[in-house]
C-alpha cells in the first residue's frame, strides 16, 4: 500500500470510528472538502465542524470500499457510505477523489453522489409517526 | 496512452460528435451502463436507445476531462459533461468508472452525479415563457 493509500485508509477508519479528532489530524490546514452538489468547505476547522454535524446523527458509520484506484498522490474510490440512523441504515453510493501531500496529509477530498438519495433516505429514517 | 485509456478517449470523442453508432461500436454486447441514482441499463442495444434520447436533445455536446486515472483495465475520470440546449448550456460534474475488456470494448460504464443538478438545469433550459 502506498503512503497516499494508507493515509486515506486511516482517514476512513477514523470516520468509521466517529473519531473526528483522528480524522482531522490527517487533513492539511488548507484542505478543500467538496461535496460536489454543494460549495467547497475550506480548511481543517471548517471540515471538523461539518464532520461533527454529519457523523453526530449516526449511531454507527461504515464506509465499505467497492473499488480503489491509486495513481501517485491521488486515491480514487467507489464507496457505499452507510449511516445507522434510528432503526435503519442510510446507504449512499459515493465516488471519492483524494489528493495527499508529500507530508501525508489530505489536501483535497471531493465526493460525487446523488444528493436526493441522501436527503430522501434521511427524511424517511427521521420521520416521526 | 494505454489501450483502455485510448478506448475511453475514442468513446468520449464519439459522444461529443453525437456519433452514436461509433460510440456503441466500442461497447461489449453485455455492457452495463450505470447512472448511479438509476437502475443499470444492460446491453449494447439498450445503451444505444438511451444515448439516442439523451444526446438527441442537445445541439452540441462537450465532455471535458478534468482528471483521469488509469489502473490496468480500469479508467476513472472526473468530467464536466456539457450539453447545449436551447440558448444555454447544461453543465454536469460527473465521476465516471470504465472497465475495458482485453478485446478493447467497454464492459462497464458507471457515472456518479447529482441528479437534481441535471434535472434542474434541464427544466430551466427547456422552460417556455
Amino acid at each position: 500500500m502506498s503512503e497516499p493509500e494508507a493515509v486515506v485508509a486511516a482517514f476512513i477508519a477514523a470516520i468509521e470510528s466517529k473519531d473526528i479528532d483522528a480524522a482531522v489530524e490527517l487533513l492539511a490546514d488548507d484542505v478543500s472538502y467538496e461535496n460536489v452538489p454543494m460549495s467547497p468547505i475550506a480548511g481543517k476547522e471548517a471540515v471538523r465542524a461539518t464532520l461533527g454535524a454529519f457523523l453526530g446523527a449516526a449511531a454507527q458509520v461504515e464506509w465499505p470500499i467497492r473499488r480503489q484506484v491509486v495513481a501517485g498522490n491521488v486515491v480514487v474510490n467507489e464507496r457505499l457510505d452507510r449511516f445507522q440512523i434510528g432503526d435503519g441504515w442510510l446507504e449512499l453510493p459515493v465516488a471519492g477523489f483524494f489528493e495527499v501531500t508529500d507530508a501525508g496529509l489530505i489536501s483535497l477530498w471531493r465526493d460525487y453522489f446523488d444528493m436526493a438519495s441522501y436527503t430522501g433516505q434521511l427524511a424517511a429514517l427521521t420521520a416521526t409517526d
